[in-house]
């Protein structure tokens, strides 16, 4: 992830697309791309959302909206200095006392 | 990665919400994270928005929205069997020969 | 409609809250509140969504996010001109050419 | 706002769509279309933002989402029985008392 993260730092940096990577600019991209991948289920009924990956069309058009966002959250978290993953960390943690499993 | 998503697996089930986790779902989750993390940004102009981890309370709710944004996403992969960084890594790939860097 | 939108820029203009008001950020505000709207279905079933006004809070929380989604709307249409009522009329027309009739 | 509410409601009609038509799913459109009216402003500047109905194509871009989005929220409204414009005033009569003008 790291690598990934460097590897869309240089992209933008050779593109000069960094004076657009503002922090809201960035969110607001981030928030579209997720709004994609909504768009893809957004008439199907529960069980037809469980086997859109057996259409080789939409199985690529969903890789390809997850690619965006994950994409555009590295990009946010790197111009702010966040880490994803000890973010995620920490949040479950916090969630195992708010919501104790059930009995 | 794989860690979290086992644990976040793991969370899930003790509590029995699988259930909820449908692909539809989890993508409809993941845009209301998106839209939660966008919020703390709306009314800000470009340089505030460049100093929002300066507050600690600012930053800490940037960090419990990344969590859930990349909470779901992850969630959402294991659910379809995508592999997030590879389809990044993909779409980097197809992004070089469409977006030639600036001379 | 006009007279709303006259009380909603009466009410902005009041509180100094012109400054906040440019179309980007009206559009992310919108699209914020469209997703808190779709927060509350995001885990029931197409029959539980079907239900929700007969639970007197949760029919309250939809006339409320409702109220959100239009106020940004018809604010973002003031500042840029735009006439929404037109928009969708002209809108439907071109969708009765795109979209024919079931036979 | 009546009479578009019930053409659209004889267009969806015409083409069997009410069976897609739940209150979730239309909740899902609206946010994903107003997030596509926002995809038109994230790389923009507030101050090109400000400019966007200058341009021909953009200006036609923003009068086409605003229509997605105002259409998806009277389908929802038509479903769920909602007044939109009651909910805006009710709201702004909440918010006179919450947010009381600058000095």
């Amino acid at each position: 992830m790291r690598g990934l993260q460097r590897r869309l730092a240089e992209f933008a940096a050779a593109r000069d697309w960094g004076q657009y990577h503002t922090p809201k600019n960035l969110a607001a991209a981030l928030s579209v791309e997720a709004s994609e991948l909504l768009e893809i289920f957004q008439w199907l009924t529960p069980e037809q959302s469980a086997g859109v990956m057996a259409d080789p069309e939409s199985a690529h058009r969903v890789e390809d909206e997850v690619a965006d966002v994950l994409s555009y959250l590295l990009q946010f978290c790197e111009v702010l200095g966040v880490d994803p993953l000890a973010a995620v960390a920490a949040k479950i943690e916090r969630n195992e006392t708010r919501f104790p499993p059930a009995p």
